[in-house]
């Protein structure tokens, strides 16, 4: 998906809303959205909205002379997320398919997003809407099927707080088949509230599957731009689990049967390229049918 | 009251909503976006906002190709707000305090605005909720001994459609003081919705108050660039009621006791610079004491 009118208008908010998190007057807040104003005028639309991110969120980053802003936030939805676990564990191996119910709740926890255009939530409600509410299950019969044959599973990490969720679906698919490879993707640096090792190791997700650095400093996943262990793990995975947003926003541009797209709608263009309404679930397979979602 | 950060964000959100009008496609919604934020680049941010929209759309025009893009806009709500014009006047005819009555329901009319942050309204309710509930008066009394004493009264117009209430105003007053000299003032061209000369013809204002246009194509009032009649006019007045968001945003950068803001807050901006909450009711002389709102 490529960068639309409206995203312009994101950056500047992001750029706003990262500054909002030190400053409250006019001086410091104007600054960074400058500065993203002076990145914005000479961006290539064709490309994806994370492969701007990474300069604009450069530019924030340097402008407020903070390495990453949103440190205290993603530790404080990890904490909050691991709260959640025991509860999510026991849930899931009461459920009449662990699996579905594990994949229910890591979409549930993608409601952990300070770089979209949602502007609050709460992440029990989103819980319970997403665990109680109908989901499109058109895919998940492919999924489970690909998933059976698959001998490398990757997931790609979206945010800090979901993460938490996104380990108890790894723990789920390690249970249920004990024998598969489980990678994780991080960041390859603080980007947003995006998880980088430092969270993904903070939830203890090292313990289910092998965490790999994606080397990009971009809140999305681009294969092309993956190196060394990254781009292996990448390329030999049998079957890919893209979370979030970002992820979409990169990965559909390429045509990909082993990734399946997993998150909530949070901004206008994503819902307007896709037909749908802001919040709807997501779980679609990167084929032609999600296409057909567009028509 | 100068730029803030949200304006930029603000200006790019008006730049898609004009091209939305004509346009649904992402390649034709990108341009004056792209086109918006090199103008953005360089703006001075210790001017008023209003000053700034005189670039962002004369860029959007040219990018349009379109000379006055909210024509068929203005033209719907002007027959909108007409037909409230007979229950307006009984109800005025009605009130215990007619020229109150009449300043509440031109305050009501300023919900009518496409250039703000408001995404939707009801003219109707906003009626209902603006004549029901509580205005602060702290300044009636002041405004009605000014206007007792004033020679010429001055009506600084906003936008069209709101422009009948505004001529319900003057036509209150012309008939509580009919010796008084009175004059609206009207943008110098077509920006957003704002009333130009055409508006304030076609709803029948001139046979209530001589019309001058401001000969500035920005939607708000900067009395530095008034020439000619509207100079003498505007130097002249004794009360100038100042209608809208634009005009506050403007005029408030002088001190002028002469004039009274009278407009609803329909932007974070401002409801942040005045320390009140969005769709509060001004009604404030520009003196000290709009200052002391912001304590």
């Amino acid at each position: 998906m490529r960068v639309h009118a409206e995203c312009y208008q994101c950056f500047i908010s992001q750029a706003i809303r990262s500054s909002r998190l030190f400053y409250e007057d006019r001086q410091h807040l104007l600054r960074p959205a400058q500065e993203v104003v002076r990145i914005l005028r000479d961006i290539n639309v064709e490309l994806p909205p994370p492969l701007i991110s990474e300069d604009v969120y450069g530019t924030i980053r340097k402008s407020l002379g903070i390495e990453d802003p949103y440190k205290q936030i993603k530790r404080k939805y990890n904490d909050i997320a691991l709260k959640y676990e025991d509860f999510a564990v026991s849930e899931i191996e009461q459920a009449n398919d662990p699996l579905l119910y594990a994949i229910r709740l890591s979409l549930a926890g993608n409601i952990i997003d300070f770089g979209s255009q949602i502007g609050s939530f709460s992440l029990e409600n989103t819980i319970d809407e997403v665990v109680k509410n109908p989901l499109d299950l058109t895919d998940f019969d492919l999924f489970e099927k690909d998933l059976q044959k698959a001998d490398r599973v990757v997931l790609l990490a979206d945010n800090a707080g979901e993460i938490v969720f996104d380990k108890i679906l790894l723990k789920t698919i390690k249970e249920l088949y004990p024998k598969k490879e489980l990678f994780i993707i991080v960041r390859g640096g603080p980007i947003i509230n995006d998880v980088s090792l430092e969270d993904a190791l903070y939830v203890g997700i090292d313990k289910i599957a092998k965490v790999i650095d994606s080397g990009q400093l971009i809140p999305g996943f681009w294969p092309d731009f993956a190196k060394g262990e990254c781009k292996t793990v990448y390329e030999s995975a049998d079957i890919v689990i893209s979370k979030g947003q970002g992820n979409f926003e990169t990965l559909s541009e390429f045509e990909d049967r082993r990734v399946y797209f997993l998150f909530l709608i949070k901004c206008s263009v994503v819902a307007h390229y896709l037909g749908l309404k802001k919040l709807s679930k997501i779980f679609i397979r990167n084929d032609e049918r999600w296409a057909r979602l567009r028509a």
